[in-house]
């Protein structure tokens, strides 16, 4: 068992092991004090798996326990079940001083994180990511939203949670397309800054040391998210391949998981990279190499010319150059600025 | 002109004077540099008054200004707008460093705040306060927030606005009705901390001097908020008043006013703290007499029963006692609490 401290505006530790979602009455006893309630919310598949589990071990502490079951997928982060979520916190009288327990992965900790962010302005919550992505990426450093009709995350906040639980046992549950998912995440922080990650990934495929690399991916987004907890600068890190890979998955209408569009992104950049001379071309083949050892896909399907549409697009909304991450060695990654005229040259110029 | 310092988190300058509403562009353009465009959002009354005055501004100062009308009143603080705002805000590309100015009243001010706090997990915004109220309340110490089916600012958040223009040339607009319902909030800061005030109020009615007195008002909030951002501590004392005012608003289904409720919430409590020893005689007396000077209801219609048993419904929600503001004499008051049984005897008991 691993215990990360987030040193955000308000910190709180991220736990990492096995049999955690049995200790969840004690941590929350610990770490969630003045709660008499906690309401818990996850999605029916992650519910048949744990739920019963989390809510026995929360009775057990001598807890209220109330449930509110959204459906699984990306369709229920949206603002129907945010609105109905408030009013069902409201009619079971939760208090300001009681709890939100977040548990399932993003769009669950999203949603969740999302009600209480703004429920009463605000009452603590905890996440219990039971996804590999969740676990290394969404559930650490308070970034929640909900998605509405003009696009994703539009509505959100930041909001860090009381406390992280990252139960390894989850993981055993997940179906194999979800699991490779978050890998594509996993090998991103061995790219950006762990190269013994890198190589430990390389080695050990799908059967990685969990504690290890789930703990490494957690202390990386940590040490960002400290540094940058409003998302205005070295946050910007983690959306190494994610350009790319919002556009393709916009252009796929969601078809597509995230995580294999980010290891699409990922190998086209670094052989974009490797063609304009920031990194070698092994490193870009070593990239390559490793999602596609990890069965995840390395080509989109759409021609530089259509991302190029779809960022546009995207791009006006946030202002301003796009922002790259290029690897320019395993282990170490550089921000690069390019204006639209640039971008669409990197993309759709070079020897392709 | 009298500019007031709020030093919360993110501090900001609520300035107070005259022909504000026409230099709207430059106090922008020095407040928040990195905006491009403006999303006024305001009600249809105030837009028919100053929406074109502002935008013209606001235009002036060479930023593009778009603009969402709510109808006026308070069923517009709903999930429905706040949603369609968010939907609108995205589809005219509003970017992170772009500006929401929120003109109008309370309910202008909390809605278009709310989006602003979560609009791609915040955006900057300013305050225009159009009324006596908003001006001396609700536009300075960044409580957001939209009412839901169960209940009244159930989604929100505490998000300080990068500026707050307190017009006071917009008060000449204002029914007679909502100017009395703003003098009641005046004359609570008088009771609370400032026997100067109170009498100049009590000398001059409603004809008081109106920059010294909201910028008193404001110092007095700026002065609370400062300590107790979050509310967990002598912001209490605002609600001075209020317990009995948002239970009697509730048993009216919201047909008496918000000032209405909380004269006669003050003076109630007055008589009662008088009853029970807290406060002379002479200063309940004082207290009931100006808000009679000022047109303002001082008897409830409900009984102490019915109040009551509303009050225990809406405790449930935020647990544990009752705090009550109770006045010791003009310019001080004190807090205590009580259990349910003491606050059945406090509002039920003694001589009435």
């Amino acid at each position: 068992m691993n215990i990360i401290d987030v040193g955000t505006s308000a910190p709180y530790p991220v736990v990492v092991g096995h049999g955690l979602l049995e200790e969840t009455g004690d941590y929350i006893k610990h770490y969630a004090k003045r709660a008499e309630t906690a309401a818990l919310i996850t999605d029916d598949t992650v519910d048949a798996f744990y739920g019963g589990r989390v809510e026995k071990s929360i009775a057990g502490a001598g807890l209220r326990v109330i449930r509110y079951v959204v459906p699984h997928g990306e369709g229920s982060k949206n603002a129907e079940n945010y609105i109905s979520i408030m009013n069902f916190l409201a009619k079971e009288q939760v208090t300001r001083s009681d709890l939100i327990v977040a548990l399932g992965g993003g769009v669950v900790g999203d949603l969740a994180g999302f009600a209480a962010a703004t429920y009463l302005r605000r009452i603590d919550y905890i996440q219990i990511p039971t996804t590999l992505l969740a676990q290394v990426d969404s559930s650490v450093g308070g970034k929640t939203a909900i998605d509405l009709e003009a696009g994703k995350n539009l509505a959100g906040a930041f909001y860090q949670p009381k406390l992280v639980l990252c139960d390894l046992d989850t993981l055993d549950t997940l179906p194999e397309e979800i699991f490779r998912d978050g890998c594509a995440e996993v090998i991103k922080y061995g790219i950006l800054w762990d190269e013994d990650l890198f190589e430990h990934l390389k080695a050990r495929r799908t059967d990685f040391d969990r504690e290890y690399t789930v703990s490494r991916c957690i202390e990386m987004k940590r040490d960002v998210v400290t540094v940058d907890e409003f998302d205005n600068g070295k946050r910007q890190f983690l959306n190494f391949g994610h350009t790319l890979a919002h556009a393709a998955e916009a252009l796929s209408n969601y078809s597509i998981s995230h995580g294999q569009a980010v290891a699409m992104g990922m190998a086209t950049i670094a052989e974009k990279a490797a063609a304009d001379g920031t990194c070698s071309a092994s490193c870009a083949a070593e990239i390559a190499g490793i999602l596609d050892r990890f069965g995840l896909p390395v080509k989109f399907t759409y021609t530089p010319d259509e991302m190029y549409e779809v960022m546009l697009s995207d791009k006006k909304r946030k202002g301003g150059k796009i922002s790259l991450i290029l690897p320019e060695e395993i282990g170490y990654c550089v921000i690069r600025k390019y204006t639209l005229e640039e971008m669409k040259e990197f993309l759709c110029g070079g020897p392709d």
